[in-house]
């Protein structure tokens, strides 16, 4: 099959070595004239602008698009709906707000055009070898190109989530939950840290792989973290964030359902991106106005 | 009445102010020889030992103690139980953990001494003004000390709470809720300090203050410390805690209560105390490896 | 000065009678009729549509729009800015997302009409006897209003908060802070309910109102509320929530600054509006599965 | 090598049977008859009392103590310690808090005895099919006892964790971390079941447990749950807790270590114990006092 790819960032670039790996023509594009260049460098059919790739496709066309939510998939994909034709399939993968690929598969639907929104997980290893794929929109359109799905997804990885912007819907949910793992892991280690004993973290992360109720891919990557950094001196505790988690207690909100996990698993990384704490001064400055609690001076 | 103050701190200090402002006679010590001369200066009775407080004091004695909660009133309040006699009487206006005062109570018992366990709240301003007290103990006890307690408590501020380590239990919740309180201002102040808007926070404090249904002596204390210093620029957010909060959520978790807001209250003071977040370094970490996420280096 | 007081709800009457009181002439509607006929036997001056209010008023007319937030407030104030002409104000006393009153005004702006965004405070006793006002919206306008709203607020309890928005803004963080407290004073007092103590709760809450550091107008009505039910036992524990605390939590995201306790109490509050959780049940399903733990059956 | 294990209940028998697969002579004893003949009728050696294990086991003697923590653990362990000789070995590898196994090694060290704590993960499946061993104490004691610890366990799933006390303490934390990575998942899958789509929990389980970032052994149990009950109608959401949770988090204080996520999986576990919330209670008692905003009556 081919398939046109536009961003040729970290994921994008890895998909569509995967596709091509697997027999798939990718025509790829990127912005960035450096990013296209470094891709042609390692073997990738790389197109000039967007107008050379819908050219270069035979019809129906298929684009996949991978570039960052927000305002550039607005950019990228509102161009596309404008440029392609009815049956041209648009598929979004990137980590869009489900709600925006529901009016985006809407708005291609008036001209016919189908529109999958794709959540991929599985990080760049997953990417290149094998990713995670929850998929929304038509079920014929998802039928249509399941093989190539099924080639870049790993055994098992590839579901038909529902109707459009259900696969968002999933991918996003996914990520709350994975700030919530990896908010737990993070003060786990920091309590063995800090505790009375010398634990070796690697050897800690590496045991509870192996047969552990919290055995997961996550604490593999704790472990290969802790063997090249032991206590992780090298690097600042700053995380930031990407939408999903902040959609996810959104989401929540809206549901009324509770996520208490979640949301500190975000408010602790938006914590961690400031130097001083505006909260942290209020308290203390009350501390000292009812107690003559010493406030420490800048 | 004759009563015997030991801790001449802030509160202490205070207290010793209060009762000789209401016509009681103090005698005051404090381990500091550079306090006592101090409070000699204001004009308090000063003794150079509790040896001879208790010597100076009729029987039954009164001694009221207002030192550090942990090893300082542990080893005050053991010491007093060796030296006193029967229906001498030891308050501990501390933030004494209850359970300790339970055990206290009951070690005074066994020698015939009398313990009322004190919850003292108000600062400094209601130390000397008028305090807010908490009291355990047998009633009988608390009915003879009675005018003492009222004399220096506002009115309406003062309440027999019931058996020995309900007055400390009492202050303990109070102060739990007290962190919840102040993180809640605290949070909110921050989002205004931090939003579109140029708030005159102090203004903010004082409109909130009159009217509003958050008014309060915190909110009070709020508009205080703004009008000080109007964003708070010349202190740290830094906030060390004692050990109520902490032992709210412990009693809490015993009793299978879910107190997230106090909990999250003291924790968010943890982190203020923290350079670096060991947690957010993991997460860091973890992001670096499965999604290529850059680190910031240290 | 003639007035116009569209919502005649808790908070609308109320202020209307206030008004009223205050010596302006108050021009009453209510889309129910039922509350019109009460209202006019309160002896309001009530019209039978906003046309009516409309014509009866004198240029420039003065609207205050008192209904709940959202459809119905968009909808009476979108009619509004059809029928009003220039120089005329609407007043939005409402709890109005802030963005809608920064669109509220633009769109206003456009006509030439005035928008003023007011954040109301203090509850039914307050919009009765003296409220607490924050007022977003061009200066110019909040003066020449400010007899009306000096009069109807409490001394000190009125506030030119900023641009448009800012009222509702700062009605919006007074809210999430005010489900801080409550939160707060509602997990301590589990603690005491459930404690080995038998505390006599309103006395509880009595005493912490003479002095304490956490007296504040809430605690007040804790107090009230355990004198009225000693043990709550008449009600059940489910609170529904308004917009505010999300809105508060998802501008706080935006800004990214930790709201901890603001969203926990938020999510509590969701919490006790489910029969069964879901995610208690999967957490139980989770147990079952690798330990065997028994499961509560349905 | 000739073993005793005190205690058969789930975790007690698997390990006796996974020892005795492996070679190893077993003596089991249980305080129930009915366990001890449930067990005799599978196969294993069992004996009538602790006394009699001890006659029959070869000096120096290994005593595997599997019962739950606390005052079981507590008599079982006491008893052992003061029959058993020099030489002899306790093995506590029931889910003790860390401070008393630092406090038992102590005690069994006065006698020459040799005590270790060891932390047991993996459920049920795991101590009968390979185990994940975290074990503390002197390591010469550890060495002498590896091919016993390397027999049940799973390949790289047996680590010294350092001196008394550490595997326990590693336990606790894994179980932290375990209660936060079961919360995420739960408040994940509760948004999915109570949003706009019709997601098939199991599929989207699932799907996760390939290629995704989360893909994890709850995770897998999380899709054989829904593949019994696809939306787990049949199981009420209760969530007991046993101790591990609430000492990390009471760890965690004294260390000042803040562990929000930790801290929220318990508390919403003992809210899902609480068939009414008196928080919740006192919440919408003080919305009726100031807003009039109604209660529901019981």
């Amino acid at each position: 099959m081919q398939i046109g790819m536009i961003g040729l960032g970290k994921m994008g670039y890895n998909l569509a070595l995967n596709l091509a790996n697997n027999g798939h023509s990718v025509y790829g594009f990127d912005r960035s004239s450096e990013v296209r260049l470094a891709a042609k460098d390692k073997g990738l059919h790389i197109v000039d602008s967007i107008e050379q790739m819908l050219a270069s496709l035979p019809h129906p066309r298929v684009v996949w698009v991978m570039v960052p939510a927000g305002k550039s998939s607005e950019m990228v994909i509102d161009g596309l709906l404008q440029k392609m034709k009815a049956d041209d399939i648009v598929i979004d993968g990137g980590n869009s707000h489900y709600k925006d690929s529901v009016r985006r598969a809407a708005q291609a639907d008036e001209k016919g055009i189908d529109f999958l929104d794709v959540g991929t997980s599985g990080g760049i290893a997953g990417a290149n070898g094998g990713a995670c794929l929850m998929i929304g929109g038509r079920r014929d359109v998802f039928e249509r190109l399941e093989p190539i799905f099924k080639a870049i997804s790993i055994q098992g990885g590839c579901l038909y989530a529902g109707e459009s912007g259900s696969g968002h819907f999933l991918k996003m949910v996914h990520n709350g939950i994975e700030y919530g793992f990896m908010q737990a892991i993070g003060e786990g280690f920091q309590v063995l840290n800090q505790s009375r004993y010398d634990f070796d973290l690697a050897e800690v992360a590496s045991v509870w792989n192996n047969g552990s109720v919290i055995r997961s891919w996550l604490m593999e990557l704790t472990e290969s973290a802790f063997k090249k950094d032991a206590e992780l001196e090298h690097i600042r505790g700053m995380v930031a964030s990407s939408g999903e988690a902040k959609w996810t207690v959104e989401t929540a909100f809206e549901l009324e359902v509770p996520v208490p996990v979640i949301a500190l698993s975000l408010m602790m990384r938006n914590r961690s991106l400031e130097e001083d704490s505006f909260s942290a001064k209020v308290v203390a400055a009350l501390r000292n106005e009812f107690g003559g609690h010493s406030v420490v001076k800048k």
